[in-house]
């Protein structure tokens, strides 16, 4: 039987994976879908039905090797496998994607860089070249790069995503807060971090406030 | 009259703002809610609505000064004043986070960082010293730290999150899948970025995968 795999389903595997390593790091030999629920905001008959998934079985009354299953979970995300991105905007934001060392072992490597700036251009971040950003499309077609990290200011955005998507683009992940429009065969993950930062600055200097109403005070006629 | 500010809200301001600096910096004079609208995946009625909230008016027929605008919407979140935050495990995304020059402009300022390691230990990332994990609950008490952001590995964050709650720690910007229990009191904002990679790998390879029924086969029983 061969099954589609729902994009709940695969979020969810990279928080087993997470779990699953720090089990390993400490020497842990077995574990249980129980075990995992405690860790996790995800049920233990949910757990359940995804690891069976991978086709491991578990042993009775002991649950699941760890590293077996750890190995199961990393072959169905298919993690062990690299997919090629360019990146384009290296800004802070940018730039600390390209230092960062964390995207190999979840099956995603950066291969180029892209940006406007005469001072960034030729330049090597972490060893991955920047291009500028007139040479986008050639850049993409000739590394047949299939998946885009975009980390540009506002301005030219939709532009820049229009080019991409010609050029062979079919996911980005779109780091800025603005909204993409792409074809339909072209998927979007949006991942704006600053939200949550100002949720939880709002929310922890609403409590801390002197002013017993709240942090900001305005006149509304 | 004094209105609670609403997690929604709070959610949305930061994108007010990265639209509005990118117009600044285009030297755009005026904008409006309807052309807000159009860079975002908000109404515009909506965006009327939060930005009132700021006391700015409008100019009839020319809509919003672009600059006073911006300053009165990081006024709204409070960013031109700087929080301290420690940062608590300093592995590939912590000194990413580290590294990364985009928090001041949002309010957030890393003022300590915590690891085990003793390679790490008393060294500076970006001139933020890094103190040995055991000295958590003195620093934070010392620094009046109000918001930590949490990048361990699974092991050990729950004991941390605890030690960091009786420290005083009131807001807690967990980049790990883990759950974490908390008092009432206390924000929890949640920002694991791998489900998204997982889930944007995962279509783009089921779109280009020779096999037509997905990239992952399994049998089941």
């Amino acid at each position: 039987m061969i099954h589609e795999i729902s994009d709940l389903t695969l979020r969810r595997f990279p928080k087993y994976i997470y779990i699953l390593r720090s089990m390993q790091r400490k020497g842990q030999e077995y574990t249980s879908a129980s075990e995992l629920s405690r860790f996790l905001d995800i049920h233990h008959t949910q757990i359940r039905k995804d690891l069976a998934l991978t086709g491991v079985r578990g042993i009775p009354k002991r649950g699941h090797r760890v590293d077996s299953l750890l190995r199961a979970c990393i072959e169905f995300l298919d993690w062990d496998n690299l997919t090629d991105a360019c990146l384009v905007g290296v800004g802070n934001m940018g730039s600390a994607l390209l230092n960062y060392e964390g995207f190999a072992q979840s099956g995603l490597q950066i291969v180029a860089a892209f940006d406007s700036d005469p001072e960034k251009i030729d330049k090597r971040i972490n060893n991955i070249k920047v291009y500028p950003i007139e040479k986008l499309k050639d850049v993409i077609g000739i590394l047949e790069v299939k998946i885009a990290i975009l980390t540009t200011p506002a301005k030219n955005s939709q532009k820049l995503t229009n080019e991409m998507v010609a050029a062979g683009i079919q996911g980005i992940w779109n780091f800025t807060p603005k909204k993409l429009v792409v074809p339909e065969n072209v998927v979007v993950e949006n991942m704006d971090i600053y939200p949550a930062l100002a949720a939880l600055l709002g929310k922890v200097r609403n409590v801390n406030t002197i002013n017993p109403n709240g942090p900001v005070e305005f006149d509304q006629e």
